[in-house]
């Protein structure tokens, strides 16, 4: 069952959730339209099903700070090295990138990195941010280990996801919002609760060894990089995500490797971020630039299908229709959604007592 | 048999070769610079064997003009815009990424972009010109298509490398240099002449099919994007190539998609690239950065080893090793490599009349 909920009645709940632990309105509402964003977008897994177990429970336990600021480390014109003194990842991300696309318009070009902060959810919500003020936006995070490097069999780096939004004239932007391992670990779990083998080269087990158990994955094994195997180029997916580690943990000078924790403990995370900000017609004239783009999508779209195969979808695309048919029929949630914010509602002192507008 | 040669030796054979091409000396030197290097780092498909096939034939044709004027179309404090005006690629590029790093000095962090040039080699030559001057490099360059979009069956873009490099302390520096596809299209060739399978995955026929013959994918078919099939998330690594081609086409203003033609066709190649340049110390201490390198470097070097295996690599320290050998026992070519130098050398009126240090 999918239950249907109306955009703003979920913004108003999952601020009130969060006012509950003492979140400012602002950072609650700056949380709310991170999440709300993967829900609709189709990316249930960093959307409100996290609001409990990744920000609730570690705001309640005093793991996560409330009321930390985000302060400046240092900065240049174009540079911007922050701390979210360990206080919700997804406000401190909008206002890092909101700093780096301001100088961008001012210089050009702007990064901005973010040390000592939490999960942010969907990485792909601050690169998008760059699309309205016709710039491309960057967006990468580090996460707790999940995969392991190629020749390696113990997890050091986290599915660290790298997202690139990139306008566009009559088509819709390029949004790529990539994990580095080939799947995520919730991916590994959905599988061994069905009791079903995974793909070859999803995952290793402890040994090191290429596994279809999830079990084994899940037990002492780590997710494989994108590529997979040393054959397929497995080595890739791991320098991507090492990169991603250099750039949000090492630039950051926040935590890198085994250093960052999980929302699951007992601990501050240390995660850390990297946004970057690009003015196109620093460039070239933005027109231009867009009108090349959809020629660019357009030729990949309408280029010739593989057999059984009826349509080339450009990166964001699925993400985009489902994003439009939410804000017509209303935000999807699932069962396991629901229940899961009934629970955690009741728990807090914060029912989820929405109506939804159809449940199918 | 592998013939080794003096550096020096091989430099000066480049040059005049070049010059016989009415390159100039600094052009060719630049130009020899970057192909010496891939022999040195064991990236031999990019190095002197193209002498003559990607630029000497291609010169004598006029289809790459040696005096053709590295021009700046748009320049801001931070970014770049120039056109290659059909020259050459390697001197185009090392001259955009010193200006790249000029402005990085100055303000943070700088991009580049150059339009309307030619294959550039080994893109990680570009990225690695930043780390003497602790700076992050970055360098993209778009080429011809080989690679067909997840659930395409017809080649649309090319095998649009990406290439980042991060210094270190006592490491060698972290120096990615990725292809986007599994494997380049040479590597398909040398399956097809050993008359040996490829593994699944690697390439499609021209049905779209992921097939195992070699002159399958070489005879109307297509190479895959890295990840593979869409089970493996192959459309990560189509996000990835076509993330190139939008920095390395579009932005730059140069050919993209299925404009940007081969180097064994008649017409201008109308190849872009794009460079950046980071100054570290914008964000923090870069001793404090190195010394986190290392630690981060160090720890998945460290860390335990699959069954069977019994080394764990950070991207380029497998170069890095063959450029030390390089330069203490001389440059390694391989017999097919000497023969394409020797043939081409007679061909051209340049002899290629090198004595090797030694032959093994």
């Amino acid at each position: 069952m999918t239950h249907f909920y109306a955009i703003d009645d979920l913004r108003s709940y999952i601020i009130r959730y969060l006012q509950r632990w003492d979140v400012t309105t602002e950072d609650a509402r700056l949380t709310s339209d991170v999440l709300l964003s993967a829900d609709m977008r189709g990316i249930d897994s960093h959307g409100v099903i996290r609001l409990k177990s990744y920000y609730g429970s570690r705001l309640a336990k005093g793991l996560i700070d409330p009321h930390a600021p985000l302060s400046v480390v240092k900065e240049t014109q174009t540079t911007l090295a922050m701390d979210a003194n360990n206080g919700l990842g997804h406000p401190a991300s909008v206002k890092a990138m909101r700093l780096c696309i301001e100088k961008a318009a001012l210089n050009g070009v702007a990064l901005a990195t973010v040390r000592n902060s939490n999960h942010y959810g969907i990485a792909g919500f601050y690169a998008m941010m760059a699309l309205p003020e016709d710039m491309i936006g960057i967006s990468f995070t580090n996460s707790s280990p999940f995969v392991a490097p190629t020749h390696g069999r113990k997890a050091m780096l986290g599915t660290n996801p790298i997202a690139v939004a990139v306008p566009s004239a009559a088509c819709r932007p390029y949004v790529l919002d990539m994990a580095t391992s080939i799947v995520p670990i919730g991916r590994i779990t959905v599988y061994q609760k069905n009791q079903k083998l995974i793909p070859p080269g999803w995952g290793i087990d402890q040994s090191g060894r290429v596994t279809e158990d999830p079990s084994k994955v899940l037990e002492g094994g780590a997710l494989m990089p994108l590529g997979g195997t040393e054959l397929m180029r497995g080595y890739k997916g791991y320098g991507l995500g090492l990169l991603v580690d250099i750039f949000s943990g090492v630039l950051a000078g926040s935590g890198f490797g085994e250093e960052v924790l999980s929302a699951s403990g007992d601990q501050p995370t240390r995660v850390g971020h990297f946004f970057a900000a690009i003015k196109i017609d620093a460039f070239r004239d933005i027109n231009a630039f867009k009108r090349d783009m959809d020629q660019l999508l357009n030729g990949l779209r309408n280029s010739p299908k593989a057999e059984g195969e009826d349509r080339i979808y450009i990166h964001g695309e699925k993400e985009f229709e489902k994003a439009e048919r939410a804000a017509i029929e209303g935000v999807a949630l699932s069962d396991v959604t629901v229940k899961t914010l009934v629970t955690a509602g009741n728990e807090d002192g914060v029912p989820f007592d929405l109506r939804p507008l159809k449940i199918e």
